[in-house]
């Protein structure tokens, strides 16, 4: 039998039941790689600089021939020319000898420091006085400080960041192999439904959980389909699924936990695979079912919009990252209580919150609401959990908060 | 003169020389509207929802028909009909009846509450039992509940997220005012560059900044135009910052702090607008100049990756968010410092790093480098910032991370 689950039990089921989709690798440009999941480790093939490069305007020098030398009595060199910025030194630096380098500038063989133009003085007659000792590497990158061949500067799994785009740059990888985008379907279902450009008659509202979770979803990376407003009717529902189900890799019902809906997306669900859950023990959100039909996840989601965004947000995106075979970390941000919250015994209760800065310290606002009250998420910045066996929090309390970021 | 400012100092003055920018309404689709920054406060003009819904399945009652009713002794209600979902409430309620109601379902008039079917029996013959009193206002949500007339749902300034736009579909708003995307041009400056795809050649190194800055700038919600690696001609450099200023909003120009062209910049700048700032008192990052030309401001950004990356994002993507009129909060999660870092008094220094959780507390790896390794930056979750008037933090040290999202 298919019990009430608890929200560890769900991401654990989760990782057990479904696995990152297969074959799904596909190359993208540099420039459109920002987002997308690494498909695998990125092993350099080269060096970063291929050359050992100044960090300052100087003079390159061999180190000892400066030991020793002050302000009083300089080491005096002579000067053998200069190297210009991208390109190579054409020369090699012999013993008593210096050589002027820009920085980011090439680093004469033989040499193996800089010293910075402040500590020389240059006679004019070919010689150059420096006035302090240099150590040996100082003011210089070496050939390969940065990347050397067989080193891994990212690996499979990793989202890609704006720094990583750097260091793909950095080693020539205009092309980055990462994993398709997922495709997912929605549908929203519910006979008191119009599209939200339409003007609601008696007893209808406009659907708000397919634009919000088409949203959700698109900012999160996935291709999104919408497969409009769906009568609550079993047999169009069950034809409706089935096409969303052999287009895409998962499909969301929304709506999905209304009695009628419920009892016929169960039966969907037990029809073409297998019923996984039927129940999540938060607030809101508790009447979702998740089943399996193939290796693609079928989620029926609860109609309230507020209902549906946290159990989107806490347990489809998991699920989608599973798919893609990575991990998305849950940061949060500590922040008190501006007043008490109550929450009911037995269930997490997830509530959004407005934040506010005074003195330094983040102050989160609760902003109260049924969970069919979409007001009661616009404008909200996060939103924070009360565990199931804490009766509520007292004003100031310390939470943790998680910042909806888009 | 222009003296080296702190970080505190920069951000003051990008407020107080800089303005958003004005005239730059334009309307979106819903479905093109997350990640922007709305234009206009949007206020209802109507009811949500339009009309009193029942938020279990019921019936619709008068509450005082019910007062006193137990399981022993039951309130016995006529049954008055049926609400369908999506239709209006036909009928009035009558003293002594009731009506059943699904979830979601219109309450008629003259009900005031709504007891579940948990608490009811049906006799079959056109009479309802009910064993438990309901409470005026049970189980429904009143009209306007979520939103009524007049009611402010989101604030100009407000970078759109998941739940506005499902406050935006409830509501009907399919069309969003939104400040137009801000053009921004990027300039890589440096003779010994090569684009990525080209192999360096002795001295030549890729660019890293043209490709990681339009990474940045893409995914802060910019429209980026790069004008390709220019040379260290200081002509060739004037005539393609006015032209990128004449199609941009900002334009920045990175490596622009190397000797050469930071002199060039500064001209350039003076004689096509005002100087504002020369060197900024961080590390990596101190050779920075920003300057304003009419309402546009000018970057010079140093060339040195990590240092360019912290610039744009500590004052780069502040500058543009005034620019649009909104302000980003900057976010940070508390860490524990896995190893001691050393830092140099008198500059405020950023330090990227690598997050793990360790029995559900987040430790901080430092990922050293020089500044110009991009390497330091691969890979890594976020960055702290030790304080100029600290030298350095130990191993075990609390700090807040900034986490760097895409």
């Amino acid at each position: 039998m298919l019990t009430v689950k608890t929200p560890e039990e769900v991401l654990a089921l989760i990782e057990t039941v479904f696995v990152p989709l297969t074959d799904r690798v596909e190359n993208v440009e540099l420039s459109a790689a920002i987002g997308r999941v690494l498909a695998d480790d990125v092993i350099a093939a080269e060096y970063v600089p291929d050359f050992d490069r100044s960090t300052v305007d100087g003079y390159a020098v061999r180190a000892e021939d400066t030991f020793g030398c002050t302000d009083a009595i300089p080491a005096v060199l002579e000067l053998r020319g200069e190297v210009l910025m991208g390109q190579g030194a054409k020369m090699e630096l012999q013993q008593g000898c210096c050589c002027a380098v820009p920085t980011g500038g090439a680093i004469p063989q033989g040499a193996d420091s800089v010293v910075m133009v402040e500590y020389i003085e240059d006679y004019g007659d070919g010689l150059i006085a420096v006035s302090k000792a240099a150590a040996p590497g100082q003011n210089m990158i070496f050939k390969g400080d940065d990347v050397f061949p067989g080193k891994t500067i990212l690996k499979k799994g990793r989202v890609l960041r704006v720094q990583d785009i750097g260091a793909l740059a950095a080693i020539g990888r205009v092309q980055v192999p990462v994993v398709r985008k997922l495709t997912v379907g929605i549908l929203s279902t519910g006979d008191e439904l119009v599209p939200p450009d339409e003007k609601p008659g008696p007893g209808q509202i406009r659907d708000v959980n397919g634009p919000m979770l088409s949203a959700m979803l698109s900012a999160f990376g996935a291709d999104v389909r919408f497969y409009g407003i769906v009568q609550d009717d079993e047999v169009l529902l069950a034809r409706t699924v089935k096409a969303a189900l052999a287009e895409c890799d998962a499909v969301l019902l929304s709506g999905g936990s209304s009695v009628g809906v419920k009892d016929a997306a169960c039966r969907i669900i037990e029809s073409l695979g297998e019923l996984l859950l039927h129940g999540i023990a938060i607030k809101p959100g508790k009447p979702t079912i998740l089943g399996k039909v193939g290796v693609k996840p079928l989620v029926g989601l609860p109609g309230h919009p507020v209902a549906a965004y946290f159990i989107t947000k806490l347990f489809v995106l998991p699920l989608l990252d599973r798919l893609s075979g990575c991990k998305t970390e849950n940061y949060t941000v500590t922040a008190r209580l501006a007043e008490s919250v109550s929450a009911n015994h037995g269930r997490a209760q997830y509530q959004c919150v407005k934040l506010e800065r005074t003195d330094g310290q983040l102050i989160a606002h609760p902003v109260r609401g049924k969970s069919g009250l979409i007001a009661a998420l616009a404008g909200t910045d996060g939103f924070f959990c009360i565990a199931r066996d804490c009766e509520g929090l007292p004003q100031g309390a310390e939470i943790q908060v998680t910042i909806s970021g888009k």
